[in-house]
C-alpha cells in the first residue's frame, strides 16, 4: 500500500487528527451556569486555596503535552515546528487510543534550550505530564534533565526512553529464549545518539556488563577525542575491554546487535562473525540496518526491527501510553528509573514461556493488555519508590 | 439553584471539562501506518516545503489557544494559573459548542509581559488563533498589541473586545427602539479598566460623539493626573465637554449608562436624573450596578445586565465562538476593527424590527443562529479588508 498517498489524503480530508470535545453538556442555562459562570467560580476558589485540587476539578490530571521543536522528526531531521505537527498529533491520538490519556501537541518555534525549558515550565500548570518528542541531541538531554529537576510533574523524552524500554523488554525475552544471562552477554549498540545512549543506560541498569557503543567514527572508548559530553560519559561505563575500530571489527563475538543507526550497514558476513544464537535488533526506519532474511542467513536466531511487516516490532507505542497512564493514575511527580524498568518487565511479561518463540519476543503494538499491565506496574513502583501523590 | 455546589460536583465527577479525541481510527496496522509512521512523513514533508500546508494537513486551522495567566479571573482577581483552569476549560467547551472551534486552555505560570508574549509566540505554530483571557490591565493591552503585531494569526482579548461587541450590538438595537441616534446620544461608561476602555473605543468607531468615562477617582478628563496611560489616551477622545466629578454628577442628562464596575453603585435617584428613554447596561457580576426593578423605578426604558435570569443578557458567548469561526474559516491573519463592527451588527441583526422590544434587544446566549451569522459577516469583512488568506 502507498501509505504516503493514503496518509496525505487522510490528513487533508480530516484536517489533522485531533479534536477537543466537552465532557459535559451545555444545552441549557443551568448547564451554562454550572460549567461556566457563576458556578465555575467555586472550583476556582478551591484550587486557589489548595493548588493540588487542580487534579480534582480540572482536566490537568489526565492531560499530557507532547512537546517538540521539530528538530529531529522521524528520519526527516530539522523540519520545523509546523511540519512536526502531523507526528505530534499522531502521538496524541495514540496516547488516547492505547492509554486513554488526553495528549495535546505543542510545537515550539524556538530551538534555544533555555527558551524551551522556560516555555514548558510556564505552560506546566495546564498539564499532568510532559512528553518530549523529536528534539535533537544533545539539546534533548539538557532539556529533559532540567525539566525533570524543576517540574513536579512527570517529564519523559520518548525518543530516548520509549525505545530503550521496548528494547530492554525484547532483550529480556530474547535472552530467556536462548538461555543467556544479561550479566554475561556481549552487546554492541550502533548509533550513539540519544536513543542509543538511553538504551545503553537502561541495559546497564538491568545488569548488562559488556556493552560497546559504536558511532560513525568508531567504537566509543574512554578518552577518545571526538565524543560529545553525553558520549564521553557513557564511554566511562561501557567498553570495559577497550575495543576499538569500526562496527565490522566490534560486532565480532558479540551476542547482541542493537542498531539505532542507518539502513543496510550490517552484512550477512558481519552477522556470521557473531556468537551462536545471536540476536539482531535492527531498528533503522524504514530500512533496517540489515533485512531479517539476510540476518538469518548469517546465523542470527532472534531478529527484531522497527517495522510492522516483520515479526518482533520494536514500537514505542508499547511504552508511552501505559507509562503515562500509570504515572498519572497515582499523580507521580516523576518517571524514575525504577518505573522504566518496571515498564520493560511488564511488556516482556505479556508473553508466557509457552508462547515465547524466535518470532514472538515482543507483544503486538495492538495488544491491548500491554498498556494496562505497564500502567499497573509503573503505578505500583511509583508508590514503592515514594514519588506517588496518591497512595 | 446552588450553582456553586452543582459546579463543584460536576467538575469533580468529570475531572474537568475537556477531552482530546482522535478524528481518525487507529484499529489496524494500516491505520497506524497512515496516521503515524511511515505514512505521516508525507504530510510532514509537504508542510516542510510549504508552511501554509499546515492548514491543509493538521488541526492548526481549527485550533485556538485560550491563554491566561490567571491574574484577573472572573471577579476573583489574581488567583493564579492552576485556579484559572476551570474558567479556561469552560471557555474551551463554549468555543466548541457554539462555534465548532477546537479550543485548548493554556494557563501560564508567569505574569511577566515579555515572557507571556514570547511563550505565546513560541507555541503559535500549533494554533490558528489566540484568545487571551482574564489577564489583568494594563498588561493585557501591551500583550495583545504586541502579539497582534508579531503573529500572523488572529489574536483577540475577549475580556476587552467580546464585551465591547455585545454592548455595541445591544446599543444599536436599543437606540433603534427608542429612536435615538448614536452620533447624538450622551453616554456614560463607569469603569475605566480594559473592558470599559474597549467598549468606549468600539462605540467611538460606531460614531458615538459624546462619551464620558468614569472611574473610582471620577470622570476621565484630558490632563488629570491620576490616569494610567490607557486612560489618558482615551480621555483625549472622550468627554468633549470636560465634565468632572463622580458618577452621580456625570450620569445626569445622559441617555445611556454602561457599567463594567461594581455592585449597587447606581441608585434609582441617579437613574431619574438621566434623559428620557434612558438605557442602563449594568454588567457588574453577579450583582449589577443597579437591579433592573430599581432602574425601572428611576424611569429607565431599556435595561440589560450580565445575568441570565433577567432579560437582555450581555454575554460574550454571543461573540467569541462566531468571530473566531469566521476568522478561521478564511484563515484571517488578524481580527481587525472592521470585523469587530461586523460582529456587533450581525448580533444585532438577529432580532427583527417586529421582534425588537424593551426586553429583547439582544439574542439569547443559546440562539444558535448568532454564531453562524457572526461567522459569515466576519469572514466576509476579513475578505473585504484584505486579511483573509482564503478568498
Amino acid at each position: 500500500m502507498d501509505f504516503n498517498k493514503l496518509s496525505l489524503e487522510m490528513h487533508e480530508n480530516n484536517k489533522g487528527k485531533i479534536s477537543i470535545v466537552s465532557k459535559v453538556k451545555v444545552e441549557t442555562r443551568d448547564d451554562l451556569s454550572t460549567a461556566y459562570t457563576p458556578g465555575v467560580a467555586e472550583p476556582c476558589r478551591k484550587i486557589h486555596a489548595n493548588k493540588d485540587d487542580a487534579y480534582k476539578y480540572t482536566a490537568k490530571g489526565n492531560l499530557v503535552a507532547v512537546v517538540s521543536d521539530g528538530t529531529a522528526v522521524l528520519g526527516l531531521g530539522d523540519i520545523g515546528p509546523e511540519a512536526a505537527m502531523p507526528v505530534m498529533e499522531g502521538k496524541s491520538i495514540l496516547f488516547k487510543e492505547f492509554g486513554n490519556v488526553d495528549a495535546f501537541p505543542i510545537c515550539l518555534d524556538t530551538k534555544d534550550v533555555e527558551e524551551i525549558i522556560k516555555t514548558v515550565k510556564y505552560m506546566a500548570p495546564t498539564f499532568g505530564g510532559i512528553n518530549l518528542e523529536d528534539i535533537s541531541a544533545p539539546r534533548c538531554f539538557e532539556i529533559e534533565r532540567r525539566l525533570k529537576e524543576e517540574l513536579e510533574i512527570p517529564v519523559f523524552h520518548d525518543d530516548q526512553h520509549g525505545t530503550a524500554i521496548v528494547v530492554a523488554a525484547a532483550l529480556l525475552n530474547g535472552l530467556k529464549l536462548v538461555h543467556k544471562n544479561i550479566e554475561e552477554v556481549k552487546i554492541v549498540i550502533n548509533g550513539a545518539g540519544s536513543a542509543g545512549i538511553s538504551i545503553c543506560k537502561l541495559l546497564l541498569q538491568f545488569g548488562a556488563k559488556n556493552i560497546v557503543m559504536v558511532d560513525r567514527a568508531g567504537a566509543l572508548v574512554e578518552g577518545v577525542e571526538w565524543m560529545n559530553p553525553a558520549q564521553a560519559e557513557i564511554a566511562k561505563k561501557t567498553n570495559v575491554e577497550k575495543e576499538s575500530g569500526d562496527l565490522k571489527a566490534v560486532i565480532k563475538n558479540k551476542d547482541v546487535f542493537i542498531g539505532v543507526s542507518a539502513p543496510n550497514i550490517v552484512t550477512t558476513e558481519m552477522v556470521a562473525t557473531m556468537n551462536k544464537d545471536a540476536m539482531i535488533f535492527a531498528m533503522a526506519n524504514p530500512t533496517p540496518e540489515i533485512m531479517p532474511e539476510e540476518a538469518k542467513k548469517g546465523g542470527a536466531r532472534v531478529i527484531a526491527t522497527g517495522r510492522s511487516d516483520f515479526p518482533n516490532q520494536i514500537n514505542n507505542v508499547l511504552v508511552f501510553p501505559g507509562i503515562f497512564r500509570g504515572a498519572l493514575d497515582v499523580q507521580a511527580t516523576d518517571i524514575n528509573e525504577e518505573m522504566k524498568m518496571a515498564a520493560a518487565r511488564a511488556i516482556a511479561s505479556i508473553i508466557s514461556d509457552e508462547e515465547l518463540s524466535e518470532e514472538y519476543i515482543i507483544p503486538s503494538a495492538f495488544d491491548k493488555r500491554v498498556a494496562v499491565r505497564v500502567a499497573e506496574e509503573v503505578a505500583k513502583v511509583a508508590k514503592e519508590t515514594g514519588i506517588a501523590r496518591i497512595m
